[in-house]
């Protein structure tokens, strides 16, 4: 199968180079930014591509790894393109290709970052497509990458990426307010990065409902009135210490 | 060394068990349910004890593990024991035990639960002492125990919990609130959990703050707008995903 890849950030760059290992033909790459191209290109034995309209029309499999944005106009320039069109956004609907003759969703439910090496084998690979037999074609293809290829509607998808914001974007957040308060201390990170990895462990073989700790979830108001009155001042961390202190005590009943 | 442990949950159960199987002497196990007391003594080969007033009054070590507000009770009956006292939480003062000839505290600051294995030795466990000597016998305990002991006054104590509540309590209700989001639409826990346990391993090597991604640090207004109609109706979830896409944004700056 011959694959182009457009995009050359986190998404595009973990999923060309899981392609290539897993041996398929990556044979373009386009980025805007050439540098980005080349370097994404050079790692998986592909031309760097910078004109969308140079990319090659008979390609087996156009993935289209840009922001969300960017899709409806990349779309446009690749009018014309007869191999299947496939998106990797966890919120744009697949309707955004109508008018192809070949499209899809390729949307790997997982965080990436270009300076991390990830295991794809055991990611969520979310997928949608216009008629079974290019359904066949992706299934195939995430089969190489995952153990754990699912067959998603645009509307169910919505529902993932949102779940996804509070899982993991949010709970980011929570690790930076942890690091904010340890630092205005003189407290090290460190302290907390063991705690983090287990709580995320905890709930791989529990629902967090079942393994919720902490003053919320005991209704221990002493302790809670102690960490407001450490956030004296601190008018967010305190609204946002509240707000969800609240929601973990609506969650016992 | 003996040693003896009041409380049987969660905390006491790990460190008992990891003390036992580092060569310790676990002479008694407390607890006012007899069940929890002999269920964890048995694991530990030690005796199960219901009142207080029968602990062995001549032990090295009186670990006190039990729920915070607990523990003053406790320190009142024990009054006249001789060796170190210290208790395992991570926001009572160590002047809890002022009186004794020897106290301190003995923090690992870790989730536990009963149902979980879980190796200690990474964890940060967290020594204040009322004389140098007596840290000296705690420092070499939490020695056997993990590569990571750490001195710490209970002030910054108490500012290491408040910063596991974000990075614990409150990531794991965002897990909750994920999986609410999942489960109404019907779909299972199983999409997220990958994504949990990356997001999780990102900040291992990095800051949180740097690998934030996600809408809001995007400024992506437009996918903000999608989300909370997605929850409309849901007026808690709204709050608190305004909230911390708000405070995500001022951390940009």
């Amino acid at each position: 199968m011959k694959i182009i890849v457009v995009g050359a950030g986190n998404v595009a760059t973990h999923l060309a180079q899981a392609l290539a290992t897993s041996g398929e033909q990556i044979a373009e790459v386009w980025s805007n930014q050439p540098n980005n191209a080349e370097v994404l290109a050079a790692t998986v034995r592909a031309k760097a591509i910078t004109k969308l309209h140079d990319l090659d029309h008979t390609a087996d499999l156009c993935l289209v790894a840009v922001k969300d944005d960017a899709i409806t106009a990349v779309a446009e320039q690749l009018r014309g393109f007869k191999g299947i069109i496939a998106h990797t956004s966890g919120s744009v609907p697949m309707s955004v290709f109508d008018g192809f003759q070949h499209y899809g969703v390729f949307y790997p439910l997982q965080t990436f970052s270009k300076t991390k090496g990830l295991d794809l084998s055991n990611v969520p690979l979310c997928l949608e497509a216009n008629s079974p037999a290019t359904m066949s074609t992706l299934e195939a293809l995430a089969g190489k990458l995952t153990g754990n290829v699912k067959s998603i509607s645009s509307e169910e998808r919505k529902i993932l990426h949102l779940s996804a914001v509070f899982a993991c974007n949010f709970t980011n957040h929570l690790y930076a307010l942890s690091n904010e308060l340890l630092d205005a201390n003189g407290l090290a990170f460190d302290f907390i990065r063991p705690l983090i990895v287990e709580t995320a462990l905890k709930v791989q073989h529990a629902l967090p409902l079942d393994v919720q700790t902490g003053p919320a979830i005991r209704n221990d108001i002493e302790t809670e009135k102690r960490h407001l009155q450490l956030l004296e001042g601190q008018k967010e961390l305190k609204n946002i210490y509240k707000t969800l202190s609240e929601s973990i005590k609506k969650s016992r009943t």
